[in-house]
């Protein structure tokens, strides 16, 4: 493959499908909309799934592991649920193969091993998990039953993209059971927080927290609340969703508790999800026409060490300086990599760590080993200074604080400089088609209004943003009366 | 369900079950043959996926993720393999479901949405895998590729049974590519020791390492080793294999290097993995007709406090004794639960933190107060001691040793105890009907030999010890020669 990545202004799409190749992070594979995680990529995954993992576990919740396949039936049982994953699953329907008789070395599906109901590969899981749940409820004791798992999910998407739409992707969900309303409320609004903070403190990526619009909605959900970013590109990226399941899915599984009081009653729910596809918002938050920038608080790698020798003699030298600075960043819980590879030239490898997005970069060479300094370049800015060995920990641990911090000013400064007020349906247009980003603007509250505008522009409601204010205003398509501003975008 | 739990003697199999269920670990799903894994017993898998990941990751092995479906025309690329896993596999035919016309309310497969290639939810990832290292592998600077995958697997069992045995399971596999012959062997074997290390250091379940006979090898692979363990009912266990599969997947893929003298060379393969099957082995070697024991390095929970009291004072009183107790214990990394529900008897407790398996269980009362006592409990032994207070941290950071090596010791014991040398078929025959355990035997080598004395005993070779002496002898069934002594037993 060639070494040479697109620019992101000549074609912001190429860019990103070569950049996630080149930096070895992932890859299509020969099954149709399924990728290829690859060991780069997956080790931010892990990253993600580490610190989302200690945050639903000190939120109170547990995982468990719920069965691959739904039983058709159990799908029917929610009717605005099924209506919306019907279309895009994958079904089981045989449990055999064999030899084809007509065509040998050839397997075939077994006739007779049709099985008696269809198995859907899960695109969620409320409905295996409600139906379960209907055995694990009884009294307010039982209650809330807070549950997380990790898992692979399915949808048959006709037009997939690594990362952001794959056939098959890697998620969590939480389900949720409560007593009161008020709870599963609360609930959904705490996981809508807890992604919202890891999005900002750990991925950089500022977030608008908001509700959708009644057909941006889960299906099967009440309310949907969700963490929307920006793109690089000025499209809206949806991050994380948590949905109020009101008594949906306790009805449709008859799912009910005895009260304190002694009655029956349904039970409350929420879910909320995300998925690998924050891995796409990652790279479309940061990176650049050199490659990858991570973010330190996610990156595989945190520093790389190149020393630039000449000979065994150099390279030991250089060693021998470095290997305690290493130790002393490890127990410092730095990840650090020492590349002294002979197969490959200093500037080859810091393009390589800079398609990486590997946040800084020490380089030692013999005029550092005489001067007793180092070079230390970052990522971000680019910027290099020569520094003593001596404070190089202490420095490094600075800086990669200071690149996390940067990284996410920089994108809340893009992100609110794309935030744009418009009251006329021109400026809405010629927002959406020449600036890009959030529009945020007057919506009468009808769902006709939304699917016009979109058919017009492309645009969707993103979100009710929970902190819009109360103003009186005129909806910027039909003129009708409307109380807050939704922001509106073009969205992955 | 009725609190009482069948006797072992009584019926191992039932009481196995009643255990699974009542200690909240797992229960069966309404897909036939597959388990919910509930939050304790998943807690448990966590603990082992934590410290069998470390492992790998310290022996040069990277997690990456590959596609849940393998296309049919991929899976008949290794003969043998495919042989293997095709008559029990879940076929997907189909990616969407809809409306039925006949059937208002009801879903049926879309007959025009029928794929153009059935689709196998992996058994285990060996030919996709490979399809994928085609295209990662040009050059013996890509070797050796070490890779592992956490993934969940369908294999369409007609038995199932709790963790030993259930048609989707959870394990990981890993799947490695070497330059040599000699890596991959030496790689195979490091990945037994691995396994061994892990069942008898974490689960405190004594294995034996060998290698398996050849009707008993993985589809595809030239030698499959084997850690065996044996189970309190005299049953064996196949706790985890690693497979040196030769270049039978280099060769049905076409996967070749350049070598450094500039040839073309397939390469040398292994694939080795453990399940959730674990979780029963966990189980069937130490626990009892209280409940769950388990080896406080997995044990979710390591110490219960249990106040006894009556009234808010009495507690308060308590609590601030056993406050900065729990504060030490988690410092030292270990999980201490306090458990001050007013719902339930001390006795209740203690039987319920008998049942779920928690090593030590410490009990504050009254008395305990005024003298400045604790009561502590072991789960393995039963055993009682009353204690000060202030020794407390110390004695339980002993005690947890002191049980995970326990249990290990009286495992081994047993072990070694159930590992019988017959010369005769008579006594092979006596041992394994009467004794139980691993009957150590000559065998002729041949599997006409092996396939007679299981349909007439039930018991299989489970492995060649690694340790086996040599030694002359004749074979227990056809006095046929033989240089090694085989272990037979009956096994999951």
């Amino acid at each position: 493959m060639s070494k040479h990545l697109t620019k992101r202004a000549e074609d912001y799409s190429k860019w990103y499908n070569e950049l996630i190749v080149k930096a070895d992070m992932a890859e299509n594979s020969a099954v149709r909309g399924c990728m290829v995680i690859k060991p780069y990529g997956f080790a931010i995954w892990e990253k993600m799934q580490a610190e989302l993992d200690r945050m639903f576990k000190e939120t109170g919740h547990q995982n468990a592991y719920f069965p691959l396949f739904v039983p058709k039936s159990l799908f029917e049982a929610e009717e605005k649920n099924a209506e919306g994953f019907a279309k895009e699953c994958a079904v089981v329907t045989h449990y055999r193969l064999q030899n084809d008789p007509d065509n040998e070395g050839k397997l075939r599906v077994d006739p007779e091993a049709k099985l008696e109901e269809e198995l859907v590969v899960r695109p969620t899981s409320e409905a295996i998990i409600w139906n379960t749940y209907k055995g694990w409820i009884q009294s307010h004791r039982d209650l809330p039953l807070l549950i997380n798992q990790w898992a692979n999910v399915v949808r048959w998407e006709m037009r997939t993209r690594l990362f952001l739409r794959t056939a098959e992707f890697l998620w969590q969900e939480g389900h949720t059971a409560h007593a009161t309303k008020e709870e599963a409320v609360a609930e959904a609004k705490q996981m809508q927080e807890v992604y919202a903070t890891f999005a900002e403190q750990f991925m950089a990526m500022p977030v608008v927290r908001g509700a959708k619009s009644e057909s941006e909605r889960f299906a099967g959900a009440d309310d949907t609340l969700t963490i929307e970013a920006l793109m690089q590109d000025g499209k809206a990226l949806q991050a994380g969703t948590s949905h109020f399941l009101g008594q949906n899915f306790a009805k449709a599984f008859d799912v009910k508790y005895t009260s304190r009081e002694g009655k029956q009653e349904y039970v409350w729910a929420t879910s909320w999800g995300v998925s690998t596809r924050l891995i796409g918002g990652l790279i479309m938050t940061h990176s650049d026409d050199a490659g990858l920038v991570l973010p330190p608080k996610l990156a595989p790698i945190q520093v790389v060490i190149v020393p630039i020798y000449k000979g065994e003699d150099q390279l030991n030298a250089i060693f021998d300086k470095v290997e305690p600075i290493i130790k002393e960043l490890k127990s410092k819980g730095i990840s650090v990599k020492f590349d002294d590879r002979d197969t490959m030239r200093p500037g080859a490898k810091f393009a390589e760590y800079e398609l990486k997005g590997v946040p800084v970069r020490v380089a030692m060479g013999k005029r550092d080993l005489e001067n007793g300094t180092v070079e230390v370049a970052r990522r971000d800015t680019f910027e290099k200074q020569t520094i003593n060995q001596d404070g190089l920990v202490e420095f490094v641990e600075k800086l990669l604080n200071e690149i996390q911090e940067n990284l996410f000013t920089k994108a809340l400064n893009y992100r609110n400089d794309h935030i744009t007020e418009v009251d006329t349906f021109d400026e809405f247009k010629d927002v959406i088609k020449n600036k890009g980003g959030f529009v945020s603007a007057h919506w009468d509250g009808t769902i006709e209004t939304e699917d016009k505008i979109k058919e017009l522009t492309k645009a969707t409601i993103r979100c009710i943003p929970n902190d819009a204010k109360e103003e009186e205003g005129k909806c910027v398509f039909t003129g009708g009366p409307s109380s807050k501003r939704v922001l509106f975008a073009k969205a992955y």
